[in-house]
């Protein structure tokens, strides 16, 4: 049977405190049962605030989690080292964000949570409170003890975007681009949607990086100096790549229906399909970690904060999603 | 009463003839009355060939194609120099696809079409026939006698875009994107939309050029140094401009509901969601002309040329589009 989901703090001046308890409400929706790694008193404060009927339970151990869950929201309690007004965050709590992180990954390495999922940090925050990574990504690495080669896969109904280059500016990504990055990231994709999605033989659509993929050079060199190789050398490995392709004439359904996931260039080449597509339902799916770990794509809205507006869409889809990929690579042992 | 509209050959061996055949066949649809400016003799031959019940009717003035439209397909004559087999493009015949362009021109400027609308050519095969032009676009404008700061609108029915920088690799798009080009680009989006759309207060959202539109200079400074500045200019000249905005989170239903047109920075940040949301029918508009100049976006297709399998719905956007601006642009005078 799958473990419970351990579902982490996020800032808790943000959204995410609202989006646990909203995520409880709908617990019958098909999602896999979790506990939450907060602080009780801010999460019955804020269900009291918002006029949510959602009780919460003090756990003292994961495993008592499963039992609780269908009666109670279940929280394994990590305080705050002050309490928070919505929208105002404080410096202060950022060792009780990140240490929600870290028992997290503690407990899914251990087996006790079967998959992370993590509500949204402020990286402007976390780093006033003195934390150095440039996001959840790289801190679960760090924690994991691994080199830093995961791949952000991006997933809603419709769609499964993976960008080869992300954060970085357009400038930076265009010049630092390179063949085995792409390669690099077409394996760790093909994998995935072999072990993580089930998906026996997955098919990748490789976008080109220029418009209309450069057409035979025209408009820049990179499709033939760099991704046509990137897509032959994966190819001549097993991997059923396609293209590069033109970027605008991927993402209609026609086209999406040819491929199982579409490796891009550049971080707005994959997230502006999969927002204009999937806006509220997008799924972050952190690949390449030994365990579970996806999260809501958006941020910490501080703006929506305390209002009772925030769509819990996203984090429903979260969890949902690590218990789906717990559950296919438990399947897939 | 509006003129009609002028449609041009296009590449012959492409599917802009079957178009054509397969418009006047759905002209009840709410489309302006149209004439072709082809070679009758291929156009006979083609709807015989697909099975189309097209009556095509040669007409020798412009304005005898109102009284010819509800019975037949009028046609103004541009013999080809060779008759071609569809997907086999003949460079003798670029002389014909080139005239057709030019007639198309004359008789817009000379008020006897109220438009033009053109039907796609092929590049390759037009700089193999001795065609000087990129395309289209510079092509008019030099037969309008103009210095090319033409600017393209692509719409759907959801979206309008107009790209910044167009057909140029991606790394030269990002390296000489100027605060200059993006306030002229904006002028010129701003003007359109109130002369050719009726829109009296139109709103122009401006993409960032880096993921999050920089997130304050931390991926890139083209938004704080050149994109913030130029919706600055825009906004102290009285357009209403917002921006720069992060491009993944612009183009779904509820961010769209805010603007008129989305200015983009680079060709595939506008095709991209345009052809997500719109694939087949997407409407390319040259704005800045002083005659109205639509065509549907897509290209030749040699592949589907013959197969009677090519889809009309773009041309019929850009028929309707071109009706559009002309009735509006006639109601602003």
């Amino acid at each position: 049977m799958l473990k419970p989901v351990a579902l982490t703090m996020g800032e808790p001046a943000g959204i995410g405190g609202e989006l646990t308890l909203k995520a409880w409400l709908r617990r019958a929706e098909g999602m896999p049962a979790f506990f939450a790694i907060d602080d009780p008193i801010r999460l019955t404060a804020l269900a009291a605030r918002l006029g949510l009927a959602v009780p919460v339970t003090t756990i003292t151990d994961a495993a008592e989690a499963a039992a609780v869950f269908p009666h109670a929201l279940p929280v394994l309690p990590q305080p705050l080292v002050t309490q928070v007004k919505p929208g105002q965050a404080m410096p202060a709590n950022v060792a009780s964000v990140r240490a929600s992180i870290a028992r997290a990954v503690e407990l899914a390495q251990s087996g006790v949570a079967s998959a992370v999922v993590t509500n949204p940090i402020h990286k402007g925050v976390m780093y006033q409170g003195g934390f150095r990574f440039p996001g959840h990504t790289e801190f679960l690495a760090n924690l994991l003890g691994l080199a830093g080669d995961e791949v952000m896969m991006l997933a809603c109904p419709s769609l499964r975007v993976v960008p080869v280059t992300i954060h970085v500016a357009l400038a930076e990504a265009v010049r630092t681009l390179t063949r085995a990055q792409i390669v690099a990231t077409g394996f760790a994709t093909a994998h995935a949607l072999r072990v993580d999605f089930g998906i026996a033989q997955p098919r990748l659509a490789v976008a080109g990086l220029n418009p209309h993929a450069g057409e035979d050079g025209a408009m820049g060199r990179e499709e033939i100096d760099m991704i046509a190789p990137a897509v032959a050398e994966l190819r001549a490995a097993g991997v059923d790549a396609t293209g590069p392709l033109p970027p605008d004439t991927m993402f209609h359904g026609a086209a999406r229906a040819r491929y199982d996931a579409a490796l891009c260039m550049y971080h707005d080449q994959a997230l502006i399909p999969l927002k204009t597509l999937g806006f509220d339902e997008g799924v972050n799916i952190t690949l390449g970690l030994p365990i579970v770990r996806t999260s809501p794509d958006h941020g910490t809205a501080f703006e929506l904060a305390g209002t009772g507006k925030a769509s819990e869409t996203s984090l429903m889809a979260a969890l949902a999603m690590a218990g789906t990929i717990a559950l296919n690579r438990m399947n897939s042992k």
